[in-house]
């Protein structure tokens, strides 16, 4: 899976092990041939890194991030706080809790830093790419195209099976 | 509080109750400058309404629509389901269970249609507003040294308080 | 499992993955020779044609619509805003959840639209299949017949078996 | 408030404090001129006459039967099992845990024993009534009418009231 | 596993499935030389032996009735409301919701019918004969004794594996 | 409101805010003439006093204790474990989570040391009491007729009260 | 309320509103003369001077911090990361989820960084000082001495109103 | 696994299944060289050793406990509640709640007796073995030292590892 040079939306995760749920969201990107970039970013092991990626995300071209997280998920929110970019949350799902601890970490922000929140665990990380995909595709009319062919794709593949 | 005629945002709420929550957005678009429009837009009460809404944003001109619902919270789904615009939801507060019901019914949409999720009540409000205007500032640049202007003042505010 | 010609329920999931579930009322409904067809409708990946079944139900001479869905599920509620027949809803098991959320986004209907809500999983499907048939049977002297012998089948099968 | 002499819906509840919830369900089956009475039944203060209720709801010309309760909620299901009536339950929304007790106890019957569960609170209440009346819509096309008019006339008052 | 002819504990269950949680409080009993009974009680099923039963346990000579059952479980507040013995009541795990159902039907009884309520589970089952043989024990001193007894070896057993 | 000299009843309670709801608990045993002490008996800030206390209550005479407490409510249990008599636990309803911490706190005792636990709140207190008076009226038969009364009276209440 | 010159705590929160909270953490520092500082930090809308307390705190003499927040609760978790202090986290209790939000984003925190976590509220900002003044206490006799004190007096104060 | 001879934290645990759980502790401890010794120790089943441990704790010389619990988890608590040494405590999964029911009836202590709380399972026990390392860094310049090249370790680790 190779990487985009000038990519347009960064996917970061906490953790490596996030990476099972994150691919969704890669993978979706890629289907709509959307240049991105992944990586490991922890909020709370490589603070200072997290907040360069954060603070030079926007200089470097990215027009969305795309955050995945679980547990007492800080990475969405703290890369919000210092951008002023889109900031696309996925709660991961957790072991004890299921993703509820991720979810409600994510999703509760106080006013004035916002983070756009998807379901829990793979739904939610491909629904974060359509999300940003939706969101280039407000000023690119190709990509408005494409997601168009793809939301009719789906409907047709839903009503090829509807009968059971 | 006028409306915009070429609005950008579109944005509804299930239900007139749910404006004593859904004004923070507004509020929070007008201090922008960004075009919006207002509506009361029921999926349940008005769901033909709510498909042409949804169906005929795009080519109204607006770019995002940001939807409030409390309960078991349809509007933000159905709406997005239904065009291929970024859709932001707002669980509003519920009055058995605290908007719990609403957070979940709004955020954990299937993978292929996305809504962006924020926070339960009226913080949830002003943040869709703000990531409206994050995602109109990516291509935007008078908008986006507004936002950054917004952050920076809001950090100052903050500092000049930290003091007890 | 054939489908009847005049079917009198209509079964509808939002995906073909709820099909484990919701096998459990089809085969009560078969279990009490009450007519009815089954298909995929999802509320989020094929809006136009859920607002055409739901639109069209009655004249096509359904009584009662079955609805079962999973995480943000709108089926339901979705259907029954679009139609005056009773509609019953069963929450399925949702990964992350385990139904929390589908149960939720199926039951807590505002006033105006009503859904009738089972239980989360096959109990609620197997529930929902009765419920039809106990409305069915309201008008339906031989049905009504049919369900006392169920009843007190049941009941027999726990008192045979009441000894450990 | 009059009840009638041949009622066709029972509306019961488990306490006299049900009450302020539990009016929403006769007064909307009142304007829809629904015939019904109404009573407090406890299944656990009452229980043998709950069960005589139940067990002579269909031989007394009762159709369906809307059971209130909230806390350890047992009068929907219990009721449900003496008789093969549909019953409609409304969740009361209790002190402590605000009805989430009520619903998942009226809610999450075993297969074989189906309760119609509606959300908690007033909208439930109201909501029952309205699908007890869909139910009675089924066969009764006078009454079919006026719940479409009433499905219309609720349409109509959200499209009047659609700017803010 | 043979049951007692004059037992002085009657556990019961609402379905067979549930013997493999229950079967811990029985053994328990044994374990105490306790006369029990054991029999499968459905509320939703067997509604009238349940009756029968409650209403009964005392003349037959019961001093205690123990009552598992899961999800949403009526068994033990409406055996406890038809009779004057303690009632316990034992959740037992549910598939959705992990036993949470079955504990909040239990536990949250009105005011005038109480249920002694244990955990979730096999701890609940074998706690529930536990509390059994506790209360008999306030008056059959030799019960009391063995009961000293067993607390004695808990104690000693923990101690002597102690060590890690 | 005094207190018996030969108590069989201990009520104890975590905090002296816990008497609004425990209160419930002593008029309970009043009405019924049971004898019963009661104190302020804190598991964190008087655990030697708690462990006398619990060590010493079957020798002072006393058949059984009523504990509650509230948040992380360690006292039933600790009590539980340090007597063989029965204990029972009321969760006193908690401010941040309303008692669904207290309830868990109490009921999820691990296999070997039961809790025999009641509602949260003042449903619990009473019913507390009432299983108390019950365990008393197996070897008290004065007491068991005054029982039967009050369950009657209790039933006849609602008859009474049964219309609207 | 004066601060301390050679603070050994830094006790700081996520927002004034949270001052009502954290005061109960301050007054407990101050009834044991433990010097402490008190300032608002935002992680969401100061981090950069969120990382620089935190990053410094250490090399400022601070040996304890204790962080309170609300809603999505970063600031514990962020602060642990940036600091080898132990961090002790306050959950403020939230307007719609009353702090299960709060909680969870400060406990769950991944392997590697730890917050140690106190109650949802008041009593979670009182305990939080107390922790910290056992901290200091294991290398500090004369505070050691003063929290037996502390300990024995609040004993003694249940003691004395055991009575009811 | 040795123990030490002056050992400076004590590891205790409800019961010997917790070890899978909290051996992640002594795994850490033994990482920064920190003597420690590891019990099981039940309050349930052991409280008077329980008390013995806990106020001999800090003569025998320990500055720290850590204290993992399951279910109705009052083991940190009531040591907490006989010490003024920090204690820490482990929620440790439960079975049927996952953690759920043990989180809360440890961190929810009230106001006088602090027990600083980490996540649920592994990582918790982990976490508390590091903020005991963070607590003795305090006054331990060379444990200081080697907690922060353990961070720094844990930063690299994630750098090296960012490329996905």
């Amino acid at each position: 899976m190779s990487q985009a040079t000038n990519p347009l939306v960064g996917v970061i995760m906490g953790s490596k092990s996030d990476w099972e749920t994150m691919r969704h969201a890669c993978e979706m990107l890629e289907s709509f041939d959307v240049p991105y970039e992944k990586r490991v970013v922890s909020a709370h092991r490589t603070p200072a890194w997290m907040n360069e990626y954060a603070t030079t995300a926007q200089e470097r071209g990215l027009k969305i991030i795309i955050a995945g997280a679980g547990g007492a998920a800080h990475l969405p929110g703290m890369v919000a706080s210092q951008t002023t970019l889109p900031v696309l949350g996925v709660p991961v799902k957790s072991r004890a809790l299921s993703g509820l601890d991720s979810l409600l970490s994510i999703v509760q922000m106080p006013g004035g830093i916002p983070v756009g929140t998807l379901a829990i665990g793979d739904a939610g990380a491909k629904n974060a790419a359509l999300l940003a995909v939706r969101i280039l595709g407000t000023t690119d009319p190709a990509l408005q195209t494409r997601l168009q062919a793809f939301q009719e794709e789906q409907t047709n593949k839903v009503l090829e099976d509807s009968e059971l």
